[in-house]
């Protein structure tokens, strides 16, 4: 953790420092998704060895993480809500039978950051700016009119990393408040045998999540303190030059964040509007992390594709992660 | 088309024919999802040479094919309804920064059957039974209790094989009311220099929906006369033991369907609630289809997870082929 | 409080005693709605005395009961989310003005059941029927074919007569669990120097929503133990002939139930489907309670129109109390 | 109609002219709510002579005005969405029993401007300004901070005055484009035999609606072309000092608008921010017109509350004229 408090001052250099506008041209509204080339994606399914598929999704259901005790409610997002149009017991009571069919269908209201999701690059803006220099107000009441989550409908592919934080840590979880380091990240990479490398999806484990599953409560989950990335893991963010990087939190950074009063999720401000990272937030890892722990295998092929929603800046996902 | 219409007793007579209740065990809730293999992951895998990703999704938003004149409207079903919980407008009025973050959240309202779309084997009924003889009470307003989409979590990855049926029979698209059959199928295989085998994701093209695209009209789409699968080709579907058929039409099946009166999507009678077979509808297959024609490969790797939406009958999805 | 738990038998006994399907007919769908005439509403009208209105509604919005703790949870009812499709800041950051018009929408998502709000007749069965004699069947996913709320559209006018239960009795609240007698409707009418009479509309006052109110928490008030009318009072609904009841409870009736285990809202299942009884609950009485007690007038013209939504087995309502 | 178009310098006059900011103290959020006065609402509920209660609303469901075809279609309005979250075929199915009652319960997703509907003070702005000069930047996606529907809980009773324009001109319906002046109004009024005075709550007659619901469809309907208000109406609504004005068209002002391309609802811009007109839309008027003609009276207490929904900018609403 930062030995002071981070200063918009602060910000404002990390802004600078690590502004990645342009890189990919003028017109690009996907931002570090371009890191991953097709060549990536043919040697990450020669990583598809023994053909087992694991989901890193929570269920979406009334039983999620939302409107549980927290800090920092964040207004609005409410677990999905999923409702019949047609049931079996329809069937059943025969009121179907004239449309010569016994069929149901469902429906479902969802903040799209209710669960596991990716958080788009419309999701975060730095002052007026959203990524690659984009007016903020192109995000109206409309929806994202620029980096809108389905520009990246073909992407999401690619080789997965996944660092057992705490694991290398010689730890089940990382403590609320816990800031991962560099160091860290480099430490875990070196114990499990595998380099994060230009392109890759890194997923990263801190417990916090499984922590919360084991005591049968989300309170504190959503908003509330957690151990998460140090803002002075942007530095490795650019460094490794990976393609979008997820978490077990419910906002991949550490909190309490290492800020003055007044600045939220400052990491946020510089990965998303700034170097135009995407992120993954809420995804279950145990089953991944036991399946690593117990092959001793750390990458495999990822598979994560967000829906296409027109305009969205975030998207619910079920990414798979193919060993 | 059949000569003459099928009856009751002739769905009676396939229902029993195909049926495939217990074959992956009684309490199995995935039907021909059991027919992909690890091995066929592996070997799927393989399949990817060039690192090209081609999504198979409509977007979701207001333009999609609900609300569309039918002759049999689906009640219920609307277009994706996407709405801003936050905006990048809020963030440039100044109204988000008591919360020390300027960032946009969205919501979204969707019938899961509106678009690019698993129906799940909750989705019809035979009679009084689902999937593997479940009871069709299984599936109540609260969701279904057996057979919901979450149970596919960590499945729909394979080899996907795409038939391109009216290229194959020398046509840019075939006309409503053709109905495809086994001898269709085989043809255009054939012709492809492909072979489908057991645990393979098949989507085939009928044009449909590039029809309706290029004369910029849903009218007719949703419920609407189409080509498709005729009723004969359960015996295609049983005999190629695939793990999931989808097709870029509304319903999959022939439309006007080759039942008499009072019988509506027969063909669904059998593949969901008697084969067990899940069934991919929307499907966005131009892109596909121009890059198969192009380099004449059609197989790949196929990924296209389903959210799992706990007891829901269906599910929007992103299928991705990756050549 | 019964002094042994009410059985099936007993609830068997009462719905035979208390029903009064095909009192107006074998084609009604709004039933005791009936008991209020023409006449009674010039009466009720001549009851404005002062002009002064006052609202019996909660406002609808995140801070409602829904999602609170609770004993019996009912799935599916959250609070209100209220999101907007287009909005001031927009206008603002002039994304709005190619449409010519500066001006804000906004769209709700709510259970009908959520906060203040009439139950109608479609919302509780007995055994397999619903309100005259209807198969429950009528109440499909498609809605209430019979005795929707859209049928009560031109009623819910009339005269309204306030009974503050606990006042009477000297009390701010009565406790969780005490079940409200005829006789303490009687005295606390007496008492008040007001009569109920036949097509009048009577709101009961427990203080259960103050009380929560005053606490700053909703727990234990959806589902929960709370005061409420006892069994018993039936006999009073029925004398009293009565058009419509409401409380400031969640569900009207004594918590924990009267009941042997398995039986669940005893009264309910007679008032609504063999009474016909429409029923609102979760109403705020507080300012209403305030203002009676000030002048000692408990009549009034009370006007709380259902939102005719079709189909619907109840409505949010905003009733009011003009004097 | 206007001689000439309306242009932005014209509705900058119209503004300053009408402007009532301030009238009702630096505070008011209710506007012209405020002309109808405690003594007004009993001399209103004088006029209750018959006990007859007419209903002003369209029902709320999928048969509503929405995705009707239009010139000027209004993104993200359609029609409610109503689903069930138990029913009763569950009921029947028996799989309600083990909560010990069987009930059904509902819910709806709707737009608030999708039917007969207020709309509140927060709904129009005027540049950068809403009613009583409150910065537009108050209305976010968090809602209405000022002006919400919510501050109307207690009003919307008063005496209603119902003119049939069409009527009084001898006609069945007026047409699209037809400009209703201040003379027309002042003619229907005189011709019935009624006066609107300070604190009325007026509805008017087109025709329009039930010229569509005769034609058996929308189209043209939401946002198309239609009879309504001149803007030179403006006069008449401050020299009536009425307390809110409602119709039966989409958007009460005349379509084609009177003004010069890229100023649309020109008559809104000064009702609502400037002159705090609380507007109703989408009423449905036959069986009042019918009765209206009937008995040749044409006024009665009126009482169509809004629902409280926190921060909303308007409400559907049941409005009753009572008679």
């Amino acid at each position: 953790m930062a030995s002071r408090k981070l200063t918009r001052k602060d910000l404002a250099d990390a802004a600078e420092k690590y502004k990645q506008w342009g890189r990919w041209g003028p017109e690009d509204e996907i931002g570090t998704l371009n890191n991953t080339t097709p060549e990536d994606i043919v040697a990450a399914a020669k990583l598809v060895r023994t053909g087992k598929v694991i989901s890193l999704a929570l269920n979406f259901d009334h039983n999620g993480p939302q409107g549980a005790k927290s800090k920092y409610p964040s207004l609005g997002r409410v677990n999905p809500v999923h409702t019949m149009l047609r049931t079996g017991t329809d069937a059943y009571a025969g009121v179907l039978d004239h449309r010569g069919i016994r069929a149901a269908d469902d429906m479902v209201v969802m903040p799209l950051q209710c669960g596991t999701q990716w958080d788009g690059l419309g999701h975060v803006f730095y002052e007026n700016h959203m990524w690659n220099g984009y007016d903020c107000r192109n995000v109206t009441s409309m929806g994202a009119q620029k980096c809108g989550i389905e520009k990246t409908k073909s992407r999401m592919v690619g080789r997965g990393v996944f660092l057992d934080v705490p694991r290398a840590m010689g730890r089940h979880v990382l403590e609320d408040g816990y800031g991962i380091t560099c160091a860290d990240l480099d430490m875990t990479a070196e114990k499990q045998g595998v380099a994060v490398r230009k392109g890759d999806y890194v997923i990263v484990r801190t417990g916090h999540m499984e922590a919360k599953l084991e005591a049968g409560s989300w309170d504190g989950y959503p908003g509330g303190d957690a151990p998460g990335f140090a803002f002075e893991t942007l530095e490795w963010v650019k460094r490794t030059q990976l393609a979008a990087l997820a978490s077990d939190t419910w906002g991949c950074e550490v909190r309490p964040n290492e800020t003055e009063p007044g600045i939220n999720q400052p990491w946020h401000w510089i990965t998303i509007p700034m170097m135009g990272m995407t992120m993954g937030e809420i995804f279950y890892v145990k089953d991944l992390a036991d399946d690593c722990a117990g092959d001793g295998v750390y990458e495999f092929m990822f598979v994560a594709p967000a829906l296409p929603i027109t305009g969205a800046v975030g998207s619910p996902t079920n990414p798979l992660a193919i060993k």
